[in-house]
């Protein structure tokens, strides 16, 4: 067996991270092993204690990852967007773009946030919480300037974070749909059905 | 402890699979006994026995239910409603009550579903593609006669369907909004964003 390839120590722990959310999503957080992770990366597993401490340590890492991609682009659209409008269109986006290019992490965070320990736990959630509020505070001032219709904020979230997940269906049976299409034709549906 | 409660034996085995769905959602199919489920129902074991023969029986007799459940519905409104928008609109709306009001076995069978046994696997992944091939042509008749605006059919359908599934997200933490307004704004958001 060899040693985790070459890099530095950063890029070796993300090595390990990104193989570790193909392990969870194919196996779920608790049947896999580190054992399993070990054999995936073609090293021993006294080499991978070198960069991770445990299991657990793995998925916290992961989620923190997912979380901290989805803040920075929030941020990026909460300074680089100026409708309400295109906000929520960029944010729609990058759900798309992140399930279809990044999707094991977000799968695992998605389905095994569960598992995290406190505080990492109640940090995911306070996260996802705030998030979720941004996203409905953004579509209040929609319809508050007139770019939206009436609807209530909560179920147009609800349902805009839902359709975008639901990409993890996809994944199973890609059909043949380019990417461009299933971007442009998901960001037309959801929203044009809150336009005035 | 109890016998199973009096009624007809048809009543009866209705009982244990409603109760059985509740332990499945709340445990995981595999990580719930038929143990649990007896005392969950106040019966003995022995008892349970009687009406199902095991813990695998009980799953397919969920999935089987709700897959007749959407079945027949789909049947309804293909008699039933006229327009291709109209059947869309009747569709979303069941989907969305049968999220509201038969959540357990929906939910174990939307998340479950791999543990079936052969036939029973192929039979529950054939009605799907089967009822997801019946609204895609829904949606291409509804572009072909006009009433819809052009879009991927498959792309459009993946985003309805996923919306609603993501009502199980509401049962976790429902908000200040009435079922009434979670149907009509979350139908309202879906069709309109399909129509010219």
């Amino acid at each position: 067996m060899a040693k985790i390839q070459p890099g530095n120590s950063a890029t070796k722990k993300e090595a390990i991270i990104q193989k570790a959310a193909t392990l969870f999503k194919v196996k779920s957080y608790t049947a896999a092993s580190m054992r399993e992770l070990a054999e995936m990366l073609g090293v021993e597993a006294s080499s991978l204690y070198n960069h991770i401490g445990s299991k657990s340590e793995l998925l916290q890492a992961i989620c923190c990852k997912v979380v901290k991609e989805f803040a920075v682009n929030l941020n990026l659209i909460e300074c680089n967007s100026t409708s309400n409008i295109s906000k929520i269109e960029a944010i729609i986006r990058f759900h798309i773009r992140i399930m279809l290019y990044n999707f094991d992490e977000v799968y695992v965070a998605n389905h095994e946030w569960k598992h995290l320990k406190e505080p990492y736990l109640s940090d995911f959630l306070n996260f996802r919480r705030s998030y979720e509020k941004k996203l409905i505070v953004l579509i209040e001032s929609g319809m508050a300037n007139n770019e939206l219709k009436i609807i209530n904020p909560y179920v147009a979230t609800l349902t805009i974070l839902s359709a975008v997940r639901g990409l993890e269906f996809w994944h199973g049976h890609k059909k043949n749909v380019s990417q461009e299409v299933l971007e442009n034709d998901m960001i037309n549906h959801l929203l044009t059905g809150l336009l005035r």
